[in-house]
């Protein structure tokens, strides 16, 4: 989707899946996110994470959400139409990211529909699915955006 | 709560509050953060923000989680019982984070149990609520925990 016609809110329909293309991630970079936002043990300390409750070294969680939000934001959202986000449902994070995961991105459309009370917009909702190379789900979330609608 | 006893899961009592501190955030950390994980012009380019939906530049929600998990794991949880998160709930962003916000975080149990198929841990549920400087809620979300129990 990247240097394709702008998107709008019409071209978000119920059902849409768009894959996001993959994005690794490695030791270093899981002890730099940890170290500036989530400073625990097994996010930072590879030796202590090995006695810890993970047998190792993990991705903060929101570290995976940064990964995939830059994906989401650059192969499924578009400039022109993007007007933020209200909010997550149901962030999840059922298996461990680890140093050296290569964590692919799908969002599938789970509703789009038309704002009341400012007709140049409405919210879509994607069900947004983060996998490792051995396809497990390591994060999922219902996320909400607010998308311009085709300008008549 | 900084270097004092280790705090259980009998520690998190449904109904308390602890106050986290505050976090400051600078426009070239909403950039740098926006660069790296959510490149959209209203989180890295203060021009081409200013004429945006938001009127200036804004920290990614991503963002504003990051820094709120700062506080919580340093001020909240505990590094002899912290055991994760399995997922949020309800994560809303109602109003923008600029640059120049000071950011407070607030936490209060909504609740906590044991786990029925492991002794030795229980699920508390937190509201975590980041206010800005006019006392405004910038991001609430409900934020799962996994917490050893206190050792017999």
């Amino acid at each position: 989707m990247i240097a394709t016609a702008p998107r709008w809110l019409e071209d978000y329909p119920t059902g849409l899946v768009v894959e996001c293309g993959t994005v690794g991630v490695s030791a270093d970079e899981i002890v730099a996110f940890g170290m500036l936002y989530d400073p625990q043990d097994f996010h930072v300390d590879a030796e202590r994470a090995q006695a810890g409750p993970f047998g190792g070294l993990i991705a903060s969680g929101w570290h995976t959400a940064s990964l995939m939000t830059r994906l989401f934001v650059t192969r499924y959202l578009c400039g022109e139409s993007s007007l933020g986000s209200p909010g997550i449902d149901e962030l999840r994070w059922p298996v461990p990211v680890r140093a050296g995961d290569l964590l692919s991105v799908r969002c599938t459309v789970l509703e789009a529909r038309p704002s009341r009370s400012k007709p140049d917009r409405g919210l879509i909702q994607t069900l947004a699915e983060v996998r490792n190379a051995a396809g497990e789900v390591v994060m999922s979330a219902r996320i909400l955006n607010l998308i311009r609608r085709r300008p008549s």
